[in-house]
């Protein structure tokens, strides 16, 4: 089997389903608006990265039934046979606003909105999150590491503890436009054109009966690219093999451009390794390591002035480890020309049509961002923007250099506390007054304005 | 774009295919063992469950470079055209030994192993485990939401902040597999033939002027699956707005069968709501809970007594959020006849072909594990079992009903306390002094018995 997962409309919960059965029986066909947003900022994350919407497109351009899909619903028997006909012609005609990817963001603020007839709008939910969640947590933990290492090389080792396929090539993706310099997933080359970074296992060492000639035979494989394991067996001996091995290979015109380090104290062999390097005059060959690493980790190893210059982050960056998921929602903010909103307990949402504002200070950093009525006419950079309409892209693709630039931008904006690892006080989401007007005619009662729903205040 | 992430050989890690244009360059095309493991259990497990051998099968039989990925190959400049035509030829042609599915396993006990050529034993390293890793994460999760309600209805809802699309799919496998009864992702029906389940949204009844109208009319749509979402406004007026319509849709053949809360305290009010219902006669209509939960919250609810018949289990089952990972590794044991074991600090591994050998005590329960050499004769029930021979299947793949029971049998005859949800003393993983004495041999120093890799003793 190849798995159809990531091709398949099937790839929803049930209940869009039968909730579009629903909407079908009752004509209901009228314009909706959702947004997507995130409730709460985990303490562990001073800001979220806008990542995934070029996925979103794609699926929202691509999204139809096949005659297998349509096979499938009619034989379950749980929907009716005019529902599954109508199904067949479902394609999705909405308009789509959101961040753009790179933009940071806080909690509460829509990252994208859709406005569609009602059952698109509806069907489009489960994917659109598990599209846009996963690759905002990756980027959010990604820009961490490029904060706590500047000026390394960094790079995405991460697919083999990915959740399945899918994860470990949107992560690199999401990684790769949060700064790091590439990754070792092959696939992301030809699917997004990211730089991919390789060496050795230790199972090549280990299938040769010794490691210098491991060593040198890899070194012919790959001249052009050789970094070499040496932690199989010993540390500081096999640097020392490297050290012996170089002038030989230096004789036929190949560089050992760095040596890998992936166990133990990384930062006291680093620092007896580059002694031995340094001592056989091999001041070039870098020093290369990975094994757990994180941005608290990296941050360590920087200050510990560890002569490291690159790293392969891998299973904590692509499962976000200290915060492996985010309260996120895709929430109806308006149906049929009227706005609505839920009150559910902790659970409540802003109804309407919403937009972003964000305000700088004279220092050029961001002070604070309203959450208002799209009409208002509020101070700010509006940060929502138009991407698609009437199911069709405004713009081409942008390209992954673009968002990291975006991205870089953003963070010169930010306030420095933010830009560090530890909890900093972020800048607060207030609530537009005609906001929070709107919230309390819905509710029938008027209501204090300071009693917003979520992480946002008033 | 459709991902094809599931489908390419060129999801892998870049040295993959650096170390085969050595082995190439080279002719090392022996006969190689790799071992997949899991060095260390996280504390918040007591046992693991084998789960993803089937996709694993799947992958390796599939396995073959399509013309546009070799034309990636070649055009990357980085490896040789004789390697390249090569790489064209290349199909899995080796053996696989496995724990089957639904097998309970311990730290340092191969879980599969693979004895191939070295290039296809070693090209299939990165997803091999992203395959076995994901899932035995999510089963050895889903396991523990079973084991704390046990007789409750239990439903995977973790789609949307599962980590990509194949997580979505693979994770409703693992969980169903684990004893859930179903999931709410629609593909894995056509695609695994497990049970789905779905309701409605909030965003159902928001689109409606009138709850009580929403409610008739998705009872209309879904006659036979009528489970009412009651928590948009005000869970308990959501209760007596069901009672009010229950009598109308009774008329129509029309049984409610249950109602749904996903937020607040959820034993409070499904205590209150249990009530409303039986005094407005509505005894058979069962409380279906979301929000949150997992195995230790589902304990919560079973010993405070609330009258909830069953959940819907989400982001935390398929993120695994207490434990996103596993210490997980592929590693080489035997080339071209000699045992070999790499010997990195906290990273050693145990050479040679193993066998995990299972004791049973009197009482049936699982008393220790031997890990020793397969043609050792240790007491014990041997766990790994031949499943491919060749590159070909030696059985039709398993149902995973089969699958089900196995880990049933295998839940039974454990300890009591490991089918706890609290940290509880594993059996032991002894070593065989045969295994022992041969990584002493291969260190080249005699080395006492009882100093093994990882979680292992002797």
């Amino acid at each position: 089997m190849t798995l159809p997962a990531g091709a398949s409309v099937l790839l929803t919960d049930l209940y869009q389903l039968t909730m579009l059965q629903g909407y079908f029986d009752q004509g209901m066909e009228e314009t909706a608006v959702f947004d997507f947003f995130v409730r709460r900022l985990p303490p562990e994350r001073n800001f979220l990265v806008a990542a995934g919407l070029e996925t979103v497109l794609e699926f929202l351009e691509g999204l139809r039934f096949t005659d297998g899909e349509l096979g499938w619903i009619r034989d379950s028997g749980r929907f009716s046979d005019d529902f599954t006909g109508w199904l067949a012609g479902l394609r999705f005609t909405g308009d789509v606003h959101a961040l753009p990817e790179g933009t940071i963001f806080f909690a509460g603020e829509p990252v994208l909105r859709v406005t569609a007839p009602l059952p698109q709008a509806q069907l489009v939910e489960s994917r659109l999150i598990n599209l846009l969640h996963f690759q905002i947590l990756v980027a959010s933990k990604a820009v961490r590491c490029r904060l706590a290492a500047p000026d390394a090389l960094l790079v995405d080792f991460g697919l083999r503890r990915a959740h399945g396929a899918e994860a470990g090539l949107l992560a690199a993706r999401a990684a790769y436009l949060a700064g790091l310099d590439g990754t070792s997933n092959v696939l992301a080359a030809p699917v997004y054109g990211i730089p991919v970074f390789g060496t050795m296992a230790h199972s090549f060492i280990e299938a040769h009966d010794d490691e210098l000639e491991a060593f040198a035979r890899f070194a012919r494989a790959q001249p052009d690219n050789v970094v070499l394991l040496i932690d199989t067996y010993d540390t500081e001996a096999g640097a020392r093999k490297v050290v012996e091995l170089a002038p030989r290979l230096a004789r036929q015109g190949i560089h050992v451009k760095a040596v890998r380090i992936d166990s133990g104290d990384l930062a006291a062999h680093a620092r007896r390794v580059r002694e031995i390097l340094d001592a056989g005059g091999l001041h070039d060959t870098g020093i290369f390591a990975s094994g757990n690493l994180d941005e608290h980790e990296l941050r360590r190893l920087r200050q510990a002035g560890a002569p490291i210059g690159g790293f392969g982050v891998g299973t904590r960056l692509t499962t976000s480890s200290d915060v492996p998921y985010l309260d996120c929602a895709y929430k109806l903010a308006e149906y049929a020309g009227r706005p609505r909103r839920k009150r559910s307990e902790g659970k409540a949402t802003w109804p309407g049509r919403k937009q972003v504002f964000r305000e700088y200070g004279a220092s050029g950093r961001v002070e604070a961002d309203t959450l208002g009525l799209e009409d208002e006419d509020l101070p700010g950079e509006p940060l929502l923007v138009p991407v698609m309409q009437g199911g069709r892209r405004l713009h081409p693709p942008e390209t992954l250099d673009a968002v990291r630039a975006r991205l870089e931008q953003n963070l010169e904006r930010l306030p420095a506390p933010l830009r560090g690892l530890e909890p900093a006080a972020r800048p607060g989401v207030n609530i537009s007054p005609a906001l929070a007007r709107l919230a309390a005619t819905l509710d029938g009662t008027p209501r204090p304005e300071k009693s917003g729903p979520g992480d946002t205040k008033s």
